[in-house]
């Protein structure tokens, strides 16, 4: 009986060290050790799966201070060490957001520092002659788009900008299995199919001046992600963005974790879901193709980019 | 001041009458009268577009007896009074659950003779040689399916058989917009893609026994079918049945109304959205063809149809 107990408490991987954490889609019951070690196998086996780098690739990390980038870049910088000829490199964007963006950026570079990986600060500020503070304070009051949609476009543009500038062949971002699915039923709820076609794991090059992107953190859960960094003891900003504003996602967000609480997996099976009938849906869209912005020369589906058109609207 | 308030309790469709019901997606405030007129067109309308009828359709309505299709068959009674040589009955499963279908049966009943509309009855226990009592009886402990899951196999197989065995043309069934959104959520969170590629508003006949399904309610809300029902003080069944057992299902059901009831018009947008990706998928998934049962040779995608596989089970 007592055995059965001890037994019961013991990690199902390793057999030796007592149960930290129970993985409830799979049944496995972790210890510490092996709980990290399963997030970095996690990763590895999502970046060889989705093919996201070449064994020389210059990696461009977009780190923003909070969990998930930073778990990511210290899991990246242990990976690539197999990886001679590959490089890495943080881009860190400040938005510009009193009392709250120095906090991150300061955490963001002392992780950089900690890991002896060389980083590039690119701020609204330089690149858009306004901070992040400014662009809201002067929106209209008739603007509906939210203040995340706003610095969504302008952060987006900022990275690509961020990672040309340093020579990177790709862009990491940190997004999670969560984000993945939130945005999946968002842009269903939004009736978005183009989008719905877009967001894969590693992006389509539409434009010579976009830089790839790829999300290894696409198949890991925000909750795992998030105990990695408090098990590997890294430091990261946990305080909300003041402008966080996404009422509808932040209602999905409650739902699905509803859903997984209740149905193990869910969030899991969304993902595969589309990730099988995107190819379908990104052919039904490609006729969206990609010119240069006339005012800025990047990217834009029409005549100004959508960042360009913001300032327009703003200034 | 006074006018005013008079003023905003009009409907605003005739402005004659007093508010009965505010329709949040669209902004309406309507009165009785004007509420069930618009229903009423809608689902004209819904017939229309997706030309669900032609003008000499012998046209099978499934009747359980609850709000949904007891509604639909009131309406389709009065809009078919223009269409003299198409004609309409209806048709009525006795699953065999006691203490609970007889009523429903008995309701079914009565609202066909009040609208003068012929019916045929067809049993479990006739066609399947076991009630649904009995079915669900004899399952083993180790069956996943629900009991949901096993009724509505051996319902659809009876309603086809029915249909054929009246001449019908076409069948109706009455699923809401509910039905079908949450249907959609269903399947992309059970990964079924096959699934999600059919359930259009009329199927797909993919074998000459079986007949063409139409929804003309898949555009109406489950709320605005159960006050018609109310308005129009119509008769039917609101006790819920014993077996109703799909967790799931209640858990997207909630949580689609709570999105609905913060972002009006959400599952309008879910419905559109898959509407227009359905073909795709369709294309995507259309090797799926028909055989014969070999059991009783009705439609079945592999030796057995479901139905058969699912008796052999139990007997």
């Amino acid at each position: 009986m007592v055995k059965e107990l001890i037994k019961n408490n013991l990690c199902s991987a390793c057999n030796l060290r007592s149960v930290f954490f129970a993985r409830s889609y799979s049944g496995e019951k972790l210890c510490k050790n092996c709980f990290s070690d399963s997030i970095e196998s996690k990763v590895k086996k999502t970046i060889s799966k989705y093919k996201m780098f070449k064994f020389d690739d210059k990696i461009a990390v977009a780190v923003s201070g909070g969990k998930d980038s930073v778990s990511l870049l210290h899991i990246l910088s242990k990976t690539q060490k197999n990886q001679p000829r590959s490089s890495l490199i943080a881009i860190i964007i400040d938005e510009g957001i009193q009392n709250y963006r120095e906090e991150a950026l300061e955490i963001a570079v002392s992780n950089c520092n900690k890991l002896k990986i060389d980083y590039k600060i690119v701020s609204f500020k330089n690149l858009y002659g306004l901070t992040l503070d400014e662009i809201i304070s002067r929106r209209g009051e008739n603007e509906k788009k939210s203040s995340c949609a706003f610095c969504g476009v302008f952060r987006r543009k900022a990275i690509n900008y961020a990672a040309r500038l340093v020579n990177a062949d790709k862009i990491v971002t940190a997004h999670t299995l969560d984000d993945e699915v939130q945005t999946i039923l968002l842009n269903i709820f939004h009736g978005d199919i183009t989008r719905l076609s877009k967001g894969s794991p590693i992006s389509e090059i539409v434009h010579p001046c976009f830089i790839q992107k790829v999300k290894p953190f696409c198949e890991i859960l925000e909750r795992e992600s998030a105990l990695y960094a408090y098990v590997k003891n890294i430091k990261f900003q946990d305080t909300p963005c003041p402008y966080s504003s996404e009422a509808l996602r932040n209602d999905v967000r409650s739902m699905l974790n509803y859903m997984e609480e209740k149905h193990a997996g869910t969030k899991f099976t969304v993902f595969q879901t589309i990730k099988k009938i995107r190819p379908v849906l990104y052919q039904l869209n490609k006729k969206n193709s990609f010119g240069d912005c006339s005012n800025c020369g990047e990217p834009a589906s029409l005549g100004l980019c959508k960042a360009c058109e913001m300032l327009n609207r703003i200034k």
